[in-house]
């Protein structure tokens, strides 16, 4: 099959972010500017190269973003102390602590601390009760919203459809089955979550109309583990060695998406799927933020 | 098959009641009485039914509870102000607002206004979340938690195994879902959740090794439906018409227990169920709530 099953995630997050530009312009006509703080702590490489591409996406869109960032031997008490100074802070709209924190820091009860209203991430119990309880004044995190708009802008069936889910974190997985199950106008899936203690996921997976992989292991969909036809989005990122590039690693999903394209209906690439998407739905949560605590 | 395979509600529950006869007995060892607050509105016949039965098993176990009755022209802020009273008295552990309330009061912002500690019930969002997440210190509510203590106390292998619950409601299929699929010591296990729009609930039905009915149908779950020597779990409760009944009907459950009896491993009788283990549980939460806020 040719190029066209291909999900573009660039081009749908671009989408969004125009949509996102449209209502910063109105907010800004309003004399509101709509803020962001970002909390890192410690030298994590991959949360500096995270933070950083929200930080530019920020500043391309008219977010005010601002970066604080606390050395690796700061204590729990330190980071809720920051928290506490954010949620208190009127022109801080929304805020994200940048996963993964030092071992010594709990990170549930540092999402805990967030204000739910600027929990952008919607990490805070109080977001994820709402979001499946079906309450729609909660946040939804951000990479299991994008993953949705993916399949809604795709012109994907969701209604009746059968999805598996491959991962329970609480980031991806656990989000993707409260969003795919309700009774909502783009929800009402028949969903089947798999992890590792369920006992035949090939199984599972062939049964899938939509397959959705964020278990983090590398290239763990192979083809014959995918209906023929079936929609398959690749929300893994893993670091495998390769000595052929630069660094001797690269980045895979958990999706061998050379051998699975071919016989996907539709599926995102990755790099250039899922990702763009989580970054979009960050800054769609942000400005709705902002409409939410400057409305009225 | 013959009887033994019934799961026997009423004996499970009375476990459970033996367990927290003696936590409340080292409550009242340190001059702490639980108390527990239930709230009805209006008077629905059924409210006043469920309330009584926890109202006698309070006064059994020893647990102290008071019902406030409003009549079923109060507004939602008499009922929010009953609340933020309850909240506010040391007396009181635990609140509980009998289901279902007047159409002109929204319930969810009724639970929402509970104080989560005194949330027996687990239906405030941050117990919502809390049990998504997997942390163990939100409520859980009470028919789910007694579903799993059915599963655990009947010896019934829960990890891995095929689970298929019908029906997406925030008191029961939802949080079920939550539960089983907890990388947990009685989680871990592979989760459908079928609901009306599913398109082929049958075939679903076939592959459950544990089959949770909870849809509020009648006689919804036949006995073609069921994988032969799998354990059925009624949760239903349906009034149906039988001109035979005193009153002229009877309730019967989501599971057509005669046909399905003999091809089920293990099955719930309807009534003797399901059923007294809510309560069982709501006397456990009562309990734990009482431990928690006189700890330290």
């Amino acid at each position: 099959m040719a190029a066209t099953n291909l999900i573009d995630g660039r081009a749908i997050a671009e989408q969004i972010h125009a949509e996102t530009t449209q209502r910063i312009a109105a907010l800004t006509a309003r004399g509101i500017l709509p803020g962001l703080a970002f909390v890192r702590v410690g030298e994590d490489p991959a949360s500096q190269v995270y933070v950083g591409m929200k930080e530019r996406m920020s500043a391309r869109l008219g977010v005010a973003s601002v970066t604080h960032v606390l050395a690796g031997v700061a204590t729990e008490t330190d980071l809720l102390g920051l928290v506490a100074r954010l949620n208190a802070d009127p022109k801080v709209h929304g805020i994200l602590v940048q996963a993964p924190l030092p071992r010594h820091i709990q990170g549930d009860r540092v999402y805990a601390s967030i204000a739910p209203p600027k929990d952008v991430d919607g990490f805070h119990p109080v977001n994820v009760g709402k979001l499946m309880l079906g309450d729609p004044s909660g946040f939804v995190p951000c990479t299991p919203a994008g993953v949705l708009e993916l399949l809604i802008r795709s012109r994907v069936p969701i209604e009746g459809a059968e999805v598996v889910v491959l991962g329970r974190g609480n980031i991806v997985g656990k989000p993707l089955v409260s969003l795919l199950i309700q009774k909502a106008k783009h929800g009402n899936a028949t969903v089947t979550l798999c992890h590792t203690k369920t006992r035949d996921i090939p199984a599972h997976c062939r049964r899938a109309e939509i397959l959705i992989a964020a278990m983090g292991v590398a290239h763990f969909v192979r083809a014959d583990m995918v209906k023929p036809g079936a929609v398959v989005v690749d929300v893994g990122v893993n670091r495998v060695a390769d000595p052929q590039a630069k660094g001797g690693t690269r980045l895979v999903g958990d999706v061998d998406f050379a051998a699975v394209q071919p016989r996907a209906g539709l599926i995102t690439p990755n790099p250039g799927g899922v990702g763009p998407m989580t970054i979009a739905l960050l800054m769609r949560n942000t400005v709705w933020a902002a409409e939410q605590q400057t409305s009225g």
